[in-house]
């Protein structure tokens, strides 16, 4: 690597540890208000607000980009990894992935027990909601359109909606077209929305154009569908000191991967990415740390999987 | 009863019942835009949302009156209905209350299994504050308004938080002052809390002024204390054939009629309709179809109980 590339990924870097580092004070201080809320849900969302890749925090950061209002953009990011903390205590349930491993640490439910597992994500998600509802300084329905992207995210064509066809598959009544359809479908719910939604918050509190939207929505998207590839991969490839969580819990599940094999997922999860990258420099946004960022994601999920790097092969 | 009294008492019973028709084709208009939400989500919604007393969307329409806008008042009504269901479907989860019987028929979890259940109450949840969120035509803020007031009451300061303290109980952390500080508090949260939202909401899209809304959060706050008092003889008193729910629930817990007896709760219980009337006379709102509707609550749920028939005996 030449010095000026070095020292560019060395600032992306900083840049990106900045303003972790930001978020998470900011996320004390919201948690911190949560109080005369019972002691133990208070406890029960600082474990799980506490640690986290703050992958959809900083992506609202950098789209919405240095003009937006600093402060807004910081507390709208503390609400998205609401409800991506919320929407993974949900996903770990008992009744759900049953998981009691993530990020390293037992899941919510494993130290806190199933109820107050539930009524915390339902509160994080609440507080995400209270949080955009209140941010001053903007203007009139930007508020409005915040609000709807985090209700809609979680909602019947979000989240909830990806958990329940995960699940519980496709009834007769939900039309599909076959298994890369279902396939899609449910990654673009599970893990495309909260991306999505991400990006769409950093346009809207960075002023961005619709056409620049639509570019930036497309990224999020093929962002979310590689990124669902390569978890697929590093969780069937690898052991849970690794991932920091439960693997191979995905055995039976239709996946990309168990569809169409490791080669041929690996190839698509490049593909994404390369399509990924076409969409942001399409929309005119400097590619730079966002590349330095999705690198840093996928480097080490693919690294386990014995093939390739495929991140920075992916240009 | 005098024959006036009576023609007052029917028209008050058609104008309720007309409401509830009005609210219940509503509801269906919302539940039927689901799709394409996963269909199963779409039928267990339908199925939580079929029945029910339908008690704080007539109260938010009754406290809005006739000069608010009615579209806005039904959507509102159908938002705060969809939380209270939300919340019954959590209070009824095997790691929680544990019910199988609800309104007479079984529960979400006990015909669509847990996790459909958890997820069917998060999608309804997030549908009330989309609903509010769009609500057209309203004043700068209003909107914001009730947003906050359906992301607050099911929060850390709301239901979730009631029905922490309920299961689990009080922290040493979280102060309190006592048997009857604590059954105050969980009897606020998580039944007080959903009454003052409707009527707060009701008050907002009535533009009620300030110290009528003060008055009406008293009556609201009194009528939800009264509510969980009676509803605990009820529960203690009668079989699952006459409540249309598992009963004898609450035995080990601390509910003010566990602690302070029989007479004494259905003391406490006239004591605070009496309060209720008294705010709403107040707040100067023509208190006849209030007092029907709830005579019409407390009636079956208190003639259950040996002593008296208190509602009316309150007045």
């Amino acid at each position: 690597m030449h010095r000026q590339a070095r020292n560019k990924a060395g600032l992306a870097s900083d840049a990106q540890a900045g303003f972790v580092r930001s978020l998470d004070a900011r996320i004390l201080h919201h948690l911190s208000h949560l109080s005369p809320a019972p002691a133990r849900l208070v406890e029960a969302a600082r474990d799980a607000m506490g640690s986290g890749k703050r992958l959809r925090p900083y992506l609202l950061h950098l789209v919405a980009g240095d003009d937006a209002d600093g402060c807004a953009v910081l507390d709208m990011a503390v609400a998205l990894e609401m409800v991506h903390t919320a929407s993974l205590i949900v996903d770990d349930l008992p009744s759900m992935d049953n998981a009691t491993l993530r990020r390293g640490r037992p899941t919510t439910h494993a130290r806190f027990g199933e109820a107050t597992a539930i009524l915390t994500a339902i509160g994080l998600l609440n507080q995400a909601i209270s949080i955009a509802n209140g941010l001053p300084g903007l203007a009139d329905g930007q508020r409005g359109a915040l609000v709807a992207i985090l209700s809609g995210v979680m909602g019947w064509q979000g989240l909830v909606a990806g958990q329940e066809l995960d699940l519980n598959g496709f009834s007769d009544a939900d039309q599909t077209d076959g298994a890369l359809d279902r396939i899609t479908r449910i990654n673009a719910l599970k893990t495309g929305a909260l991306l999505c939604a991400a990006v769409e918050a950093g346009a809207i509190l960075g002023g961005r154009a619709d056409e620049e939207r639509s570019l930036l929505r497309r990224f999020g998207e093929d962002l979310g569908q590689a990124f669902q590839i390569a978890d697929d991969l590093a969780d069937m490839l690898s052991d849970s000191a690794a991932t920091g969580k439960d693997c191979r819990q995905d055995i039976g599940k239709e996946t990309y991967l168990a569809v169409f094999g490791a080669d041929e997922a690996l190839r698509r999860c490049r593909a994404l990415l390369a399509a990924a990258d076409d969409a942001l420099l399409g929309a005119g946004l400097d590619p730079g740390p966002f590349r330095h960022m999705i690198d840093a994601i996928f480097q080490p999920m693919l690294d386990r999987v014995p093939q390739a790097r495929p991140a920075s092969a992916a240009r």
